[in-house]
């Protein structure tokens, strides 16, 4: 199978995801700015997932790119991936509307699983491309190493979902922080890849 | 029509039936723990009902593979195929809010449906791939041979429609039974096909 | 531009509307099978729209296959259907919920205005082509003829709105029978065009 | 990275956007024909926010014709804008069910914030143009000029915004002048571009 149409099946999962969290932002009853002040931290909320989704689509573009053929094993690993993804809706609208330790650590967890899953996407990549070639060679390994970064942020969202529990202001920060990690583009695949 | 469109179409279709069924996971009222719990069987229904959806997916985009040409009965036999996959969602939400014989039942049923549906999509293609090659051969017939596992899953999903009138958890085992089944990517079709 | 863009965009747009339709079939408040009585209109509602919804993806498809270049008279003419055809999803779950001469006649009018657009659409698509030959031909106008059919169908959904003030029955019926016709693919244009 | 997949995933997400704004549009609880009337802000609203969205999308697929090659920044900038049109269903949901000064300018506001997105994304375009080109040449810039309809369209918005606090009518009459501005598609860049 070319990569093609899970791309296409991807972009569209996730295109939908990101829309369809907007649906939570209910317009207000009242007709005065004051009603809009409770709808601060969903809309906080909103951005922060909005642009954790958008960090995925980028860098699963630039996953993808180095892949010639998608097995079985990257299929599911894909699939995997946008299951933790399509729960981000949720742990994003149970935040915003109850902020708290609970669903500021369960927004941490929404955040670990994805990430866990994308490791393990890279993984099956990388373990494709070195059955193919017999062991001699993986563009994805070569590209991104030891994948630090990935490793990094599982790291730094297990701090986060701690933190939850202490004050969760400062999980709130520690996912942002993440974020901005992210949102420098991986070099490391689109210089080889794209 | 070649089969690109349709392709496109079904996995639009597909993408948003996977994604809208998590907008069923309303985020609790409460702001513990504690209100996550009664969450749980819509989690795990969604759960079911993703992998599912993923399969359909998976196995759809193999069956297209074999198809070099799309005529009118491929197309209505493939929106009857999504029809009865958008409805997998009401079901799931259904099951998971109210667990018991009814809703398992015709969780079941809304599984037996597009199974028959995609059976008959199948022999819309064989036919039309015997007529064009006035009946010398088809593609995908040789790939499928006696299509065993499609018409197995039918029959357990009748067993475990049957078995949810007495005792909806053996019902449950049975549904997760087929899906374990199909998880295993159809090496028939995508051997000769993609 | 070429039509591969308005054609993604469309299945787009009609791909999210067959399926958020779904969206109105709530789960029902108890766990019996009576509690899915009353959604037997709104079921039937559903279908319906699905068929129509099926049609104009189909006829839609083949139109755009006689289609080289679009013009921006041809993007807007598009962009008219496809907002009447986002409002079948609010006519046919006011049919389904509220079933009566107002809601019958409502439906009929939002299955009457893309039957509108379409002509709008075909006939900007035929004055293109024929500017664009200085008069010489169009491939549309060639395949379609007179469009007896679309013409027909907008007299019959006009019949069937004066009926729903006798008796809505009567213009289910009619709108049914109206499906049924388009069911038939558009072979004037499939011959030609796809 | 080629344009081709941010062309599909903005379509995607604008397609998405334009088909939930109707989900706003819910059947009313009565039977009659007065049942309706409330409705007419809401569907007057979603008429105009429908046009606004075809018109990004019209304008944003001419853009994408001129671009070769999407770096980091034109990612970003694209789905800054995507970010801002997400909004539009809320605003619009707003407005339809609470007319008056805030919501009025608050829509203002949500149609401000795409615009200056689109001027950025247009900046990060040229840029990226004249940098492959050492300063040479940018086939927007030479398509666009001085981008006047844009700052026009901004400095508008601006005087919409104002208007409302005056008196709501006056700002929906300047939001749907800016649209019928656009209405005309931006020939300026189809005609290098397309």
């Amino acid at each position: 199978m070319p990569p093609g149409r899970l791309e296409a099946f991807s972009d569209g999962v996730i295109a939908i995801i990101i829309t369809i969290m907007v649906l939570e932002l209910r317009p207000p009853d009242g007709a005065d700015w004051s009603a809009l002040r409770p709808l601060l931290p969903k809309f906080l909320a909103y951005v922060m997932s909005f642009v954790y989704l958008g960090i995925y689509w980028n860098n699963h573009h630039h996953l993808l790119h180095v892949v010639d053929r998608v097995s079985g094993s990257i299929m599911w690993a894909n699939l995997h991936l946008l299951f933790w993804l399509s729960l981000v809706p949720f742990t994003t609208a149970w935040m915003g509307e109850h902020p708290g330790s609970p669903s500021a650590a369960l927004y941490g967890v929404s955040l670990l699983l994805p990430a866990i899953a994308y490791t393990i996407l890279i993984r099956a990549i990388i373990s494709d491309q070195l059955r193919e070639t017999r062991g001699v060679k993986s563009k994805l390994r070569d590209a991104i190493g030891g994948d630090m970064k990935g490793y990094a942020s599982i790291a730094l969202y297990l701090i986060g979902i701690a933190l939850a529990f202490v004050r969760p202001a400062l999980s709130y920060v520690m996912f942002a922080c993440v974020a901005a990690i992210w949102l420098i583009p991986d070099r490391r695949i689109s210089r080889h890849g794209a």
